[in-house]
């Protein structure tokens, strides 16, 4: 059941809001002895507002497209009067006095958010195995990670415990899990969602936006999201769309990019395929297939690591006065952000005007690039290592080897469900778009979507 | 003579363009072994221009405010086929082909550009004792700098070789040098004036301005480099004004601030009486004096001591693979800025935008603040330190120590003459606004102008 059914639901009087939120909340609790994907249940509150918006609906009156729709936020989005660790020992206590400006449209629009779900250490990784709080789960099997930042919203969304989750992106945060869970993630274009009320892990990569189950369900959680907020100085006075793909989407006339260099390169064989399986679905589907050469994405992954590296050092080096709060390997990286010199800093941000000019040369010949997500499906937890085209490569650069150059630039990126491992572990297909390109790049995954059924496919219990 | 009296002269046909610049060329030629204020003179393309010119309007046609008025640009300006050599080894044979965004519009407004004025190496100081090109010197007393960076536009502008030069001001490089000339200068808002074209010493603090003999040729200068250039990443879509002071000016209703903190402590009592004498005559001209208590301003210092160190450093790094093309002063502060963080470079850039805010309060008391430029006049050729207070100061955070800040900050400032020291070197007044408030700081510049004659006074031969 996606959020369009559900809703059509709740407003037959078929089910109630009350009924989907215990429903949300007896999965939680069943999965989370073995996910461990939410760090705070609010159980009450969720039961108590499920109740006032079945009131208002009876009464007539419909708050908004998630009326009454059990959802959850990753542990970044500040939530007034409720617990916002951002996985931390530093904020382990910390009760915000105001709401993230995600937060506010969600309820607005009716949601009910049922709890704050895990991630990785202050958002600075890709495995969501907390030190502090304890590793998060892949909901395929219980030995992977769920990959991260958001793993704990990939996982809650993949086990069927809300459905959406937010998750922030600064590197792959939303995109990895997406993968690695088998649900739907988008990474929006800079500036599209706010970022008021998220603790900041980087200023210039950091980027918010919805997991969900289904991609019409993601551009859905889109068209709420999107506008512009002026307490967030990133933020984009640029018109928002109707970002909802139709029921039957063609690919007619779309030029959908695929990397010659770079993406098909080094990566496990059946990730490979799965992605070129569903670069065939696209041509069947009536999609003009264009090869494209890509400027250097390992330079502008190499910009994207000093720029973070130095930016979440300028944010976390107040905090580093005490040693034990952090796990080790946020602390080996936030010292080396502090060794980084601020002329390279400097120089790697004008880098990335000059690449992101060079990068828009692609947008000549294709509307948007499809590639794998991630190289590889979701590793064990605590695996250090992968082995591809027999070099061995650490787990986070293997990670976000094809994800990371896309915040630097600033692009929407998309992750649908595109397959699964012959060990049963779910893969990814990254479709990138131009800048504000969102509506597109969700048409194209619709359409990849409702030719395939990987989406359909639910963990184990 | 000032460009409204020469320009009008020049439409009764009472002297031609040619005349003008023959003048100019003149001037330039006696005064060049006693000042050292141009790197390249262009005669004989200055008299071809200005025949050009004065044929135009015999036939009736005027190009612009500056039709065949001779002006200069300081060589950090790309000159379109002509040497630009940012008073650097590094450029000393550089030639553009292109001209920066000022030249354009210096020409389209009918101005001829005479020659390229000296400067401290690569616009990094304020004493314009170039190594590579020499000592450029006051023309109030030989044995005194200049000021800088600007230092040979203000030399040019005081000895009347040219009605008008171009500078660029980074941390106080326009007033500066206009302060301890005698003559005005103007540093704009950031964004108000095109810096393409430009050698970046600093991509947050450079702004582009005039340096001139009155604050109404300062004003028609403005009317003229002002305006949105989509080439420069950080100009303003702003609607420019009619910057152009009446030719009487009130000043019933304007709240003039007078520092209560900062600006008035550890001075030069000739610069701090020269500063207090002009705060009594703007209350005779109506003004209202109001004493407001302005923000950390050392902080401020601070912080934009460490942007221009980092940024300066991100740009020229890359040129230090030779060190002997580097004066000394230059190379100590390019080995100081590659040792800063990037954290605390993130930082700073974090806390400006918060000082910015802070500051806003001050515009609710008063329309403008006043201060001297300086604390001090132009130190000897040589000089490292001054005595002030008992305290020893090093000359250029002595120079600094009032302007740097406004860079910080993004306001518009305006240095005008405001008495002469009892050794006879001139002073300065700075008229500080709120962002895009040039009109009102050029009008306040204008009446106190008018009820002095300093601006007339002219240095001895």
């Amino acid at each position: 059941m996606n959020i369009l059914e559900a809703s059509l639901l709740l407003r037959r009087r078929e089910i109630s809001a009350v009924e989907l939120v215990r429903r949300s909340l007896e999965e939680i609790e069943r999965g989370q002895a073995r996910l461990n994907s939410f760090l705070t249940v609010r159980a009450e509150a969720a039961l108590e507002r499920a109740r006032r918006l079945d009131q208002e609906l009876a009464a007539g009156t419909l708050r908004g497209p998630l009326h009454g729709i059990p959802v959850a936020v990753k542990d970044v989005f500040s939530t007034r009067g409720v617990r916002t660790t951002c996985g931390s020992l530093l904020f382990a206590d910390h009760v915000p006095d105001h709401d993230a400006a995600v937060v506010e449209r969600l309820e607005a629009a009716g949601a009910v958010i049922v709890g704050k779900t895990g991630l990785h250490e202050l958002a600075y990784g890709i495995t969501s195995s907390n030190p502090h709080f304890g590793a998060i789960r892949n909901p395929w099997n219980p030995e992977h990670v769920p990959g991260g930042s958001s793993g704990g919203s990939g996982a809650a969304v993949a086990a069927r415990q809300v459905f959406l989750a937010m998750g922030s992106d600064t590197g792959g945060s939303i995109r990895i899990p997406a993968a690695w869970c088998g649900c739907v993630g988008l990474k929006p274009t800079t500036g599209r969602v706010s970022r008021y009320g998220v603790m900041p892990l980087d200023f210039t990569l950091d980027h918010m936006g919805p997991l969900a189950r289904s991609v019409r369900d993601a551009a859905l959680a889109l068209n709420i999201l999107a506008g512009y907020d002026p307490r967030d100085p990133t933020s984009s006075r640029r018109a928002v769309e109707d970002y909802l793909p139709p029921p039957e989407v063609s690919l007619h006339g779309v030029r959908i990019g695929v990397p010659a260099n770079f993406y098909f390169e080094r990566l496990d064989p059946e990730a490979e395929s799965a992605a070129r399986g569903m670069v065939k679905r696209a041509a069947a589907l009536g999609g003009e297939i264009v090869p494209v050469t890509v400027p250097d994405i390992t330079a502008l992954n190499t910009l994207g690591r000093v720029i973070l590296l130095a930016e979440a050092a300028a944010v976390l080096s107040p905090y580093l006065s005490d040693r034990s709060k952090f796990g080790a390997d946020v602390l080996a990286l936030l010292d080396q952000g502090r060794l980084i010199p601020a002329a390279d800093y400097i120089n790697a941000q004008r880098l990335r005007r000059i690449a992101w000019r060079e990068f828009a040369a692609v947008w000549k010949e294709a509307d948007c690039l499809v590639t794998p997500t991630t190289p590889i499906p979701a590793p064990r937890i605590g695996q250090s290592h992968v082995t591809l085209d027999g070099a061995i490569e650490d787990v986070r650069l293997a990670a976000t080897r094809y994800v990371r150059a896309i915040n630097v630039l600033g692009l929407p990126a998309l992750s649908i469900p595109c397959g699964f491992s012959g060990t049963g572990l779910p893969l990814g297909l990254q479709i990138i778009g131009k800048p504000f390109g969102e509506a597109l790049v969700l048409r194209v995954g619709a359409a990849l979507e409702d030719a395939t059924d990987y989406h359909r496919r639910q963990p184990p219990l």
